[in-house]
């Protein structure tokens, strides 16, 4: 793999991953009159749930669905000038020009109770950083059919982004991401995903490794190795196993379709993979969107989610915690039947309490039947 | 307000309230040939977040989106039968068809870590109890528009409704809530809301008296009250004051329209509201609704979500925790602008962090015009 990195006109990094070691990338200069894209946004801190909240109000004008001719993320062929200043690419990444979280001074984001000097209306730069993945320079493709060379080759650009982004100041947890489908927003249809790169961490990560701490606690044994483990025991939920990977509809899924994938070895995030293990992610992860495109009898809305371990635990109570955490893949789809989606209403979204219109062993049972 | 209680042709309980005390409420039997509505579903242990999830699948077959003349909301007319056995009514609720969670024998549902019997696969009866509430018998309206004493007797109901659900074996805490419009996903157009009296204490409520706990701890104070008064005091996102109540955008604002209506005096729940509370909730609440209607050019689709007091606290540390919970309502919308929708992708639904789109003063000073 093959690494170049350029900036974009109004000074955004782009890097490009090419397969090939060899093959020396070339890089247009950007000349497109790009605004500034302004001193970023704000982060607010609700003290009636302890957790920070991004305040990105110059999102609201983003490119929102453009036809396939003027797509930001294709290469720049014929004159048309996009986002990637060069007339193909293999993988490529650059910072998200309409980002929740950008880069900034060092910033000192307390999270907790007692934690801040503010009690209330807690606000900080919204810091970090954001950065757009296109998986392919094939504009109508998408993930499920870039073959295993390819795919491996997003799972490397994965690893080096969550190793670089890890390094930033500010960066707390490196969040690998795919929205797919415009049933979920998604506003560009070129396959692509995201990464966030919070200066936090996650209320869900927080919250997992709480209780991966008290299980600790309690039974000696990692939460999420023993999950894994009864899991694999269980067998009824488990949709694929690979030679270092297993699949799986978890216990108590709370939507309609819901695969957990996770490393059968222990490691903090997707850096610390092997090659034998990245192989086999990308042959096990494949078949799985393969089998999700055939649940219905159209392509399936879903986002992927990479729960990675937190970097920069300094505290010692986030350290012994961190030291917790296992890397798996979260992917999930709010299609519950053809023509019909699971909406988060009022008890989803204002109570936190999810109720699942299907049951997670029949789901198991049906993706095991795709392949 | 008069009360008549009676059964519908499979068991379920039907509840008249009628603005007048005097006259009697004529109830037909209601001889629908209803299947039994099966043994419930089951409530699954997520030991990963350490949250019940209720699995409901019979609720896949619900009632979708029907043509008017089809409602089973509106009252049983020329010859029609709806689920509502009379002619008319004024307000009435029956208990779900098709519910999340239904009464059974006494359950054990144990919470946290620790707390469970059995560390992984932990799974109970979803006991409890769904109800429907009809807002009014014409189906063609809506919230905003039942005028003062209609909507005075929808609180009335509600409180009633606390109060008794609040009695049952099993139930922890009484959500009283409307989902309204078909782009959250509502199914039934006629003008209702739903009651769901959950078995265990809800993750949000958790998390807020967690929060209210350390608050107090730290300061003295009461965290809900402390939040009012400091948004009172600040003014900016203020949006109307009655003369008990005061509606706000908060501080950290998560979704594009977001506004917490408190009243000025702590209360557990709508049960503990006086007569001029109700008055002043029912004057405060319609113009609420009538400015958000006004927010675009079409109705807004909503989520009301009543935050109440856990009830039934047995342990010592819960106990001193619901004492600080404080009556609100959530008032919230997905529509970010005419047109566009806000949608939960990865980083909200995977790790729990918002990107919200909207400034919540500008929101605020928006809402404070439209009168």
């Amino acid at each position: 793999m093959r690494r170049t990195v350029a900036r974009l006109a109004d000074g955004r990094e782009i890097i490009f991953y090419d397969r090939a070691e060899s093959a020396a990338r070339e890089v247009a200069a950007d000349r497109r009159p790009l605004a500034d894209p302004g001193d970023g946004s704000q982060m607010r801190y609700d003290a009636v749930l302890e957790e920070w909240v991004s305040m990105a109000s110059h999102r609201q004008d983003r490119t929102h669905l453009p036809p396939a001719d003027q797509c930001p993320l294709c290469p720049s062929v014929g004159g048309r000038r996009t986002e990637v200043p060069s007339s193909d690419y293999d993988v490529v990444v650059f910072q998200n020009r309409f980002p929740s979280f950008a880069p900034g001074p060092p910033v000192d984001v307390p999270l907790g109770p007692g934690a801040l000097p503010e009690a209330h209306f807690a606000s900080r730069p919204s810091v970090g950083r954001c950065e757009v993945v296109c998986f392919t320079s094939r504009h109508d493709s998408s993930f499920a059919e870039l073959g295993e060379q390819q795919a491996r080759l997003v799972v490397d650009t994965w690893a080096d982004r969550t190793t670089e982004l890890s390094r930033l100041t500010n960066v707390r947890q490196v969040f690998c991401f795919e929205n797919r489908g415009e049933a979920i927003g998604v506003t560009l249809n070129h396959p692509h995903g995201q990464i966030y790169a919070y200066p936090f961490i996650t209320p869900r990560t927080r919250r997992m490794l709480a209780a991966a701490g008290a299980h600790r606690d309690r039974t000696g044994g990692n939460l999420f190795a023993d999950t894994l483990r009864m899991e694999q025991a269980d067998g009824s939920r488990v949709v694929t196993r690979g030679a270092h990977w297993t699949a799986f509809v978890p216990f108590a899924a709370r939507w309609p379709v819901e695969l957990h994938l996770y490393p059968n070895r222990q490691v903090p995030d997707l850096a610390a993979l092997t090659d034998d293990e990245r192989d086999d992610l990308a042959r096990v992860y494949l078949d799985l969107l393969q089998r999700l495109d055939r649940l219905y009898d159209s392509p399936l809305p879903y986002i992927a989610a990479w729960h990675q371990s937190p970097v920069r635990a300094d505290g010692t109570s986030d350290e012994s915690l961190a030291s917790l955490a296992y890397l798996h893949l979260q992917l999930f789809s709010i299609q519950r039947a053809p023509g019909k989606l699971k909406y988060l209403a009022g008890s989803e979204s204002a109570m936190g309490v999810f109720v699942n219109d299907v049951v997670p062993e029949a789901v198991a049972a049906r993706l095991r039947e795709l392949r």
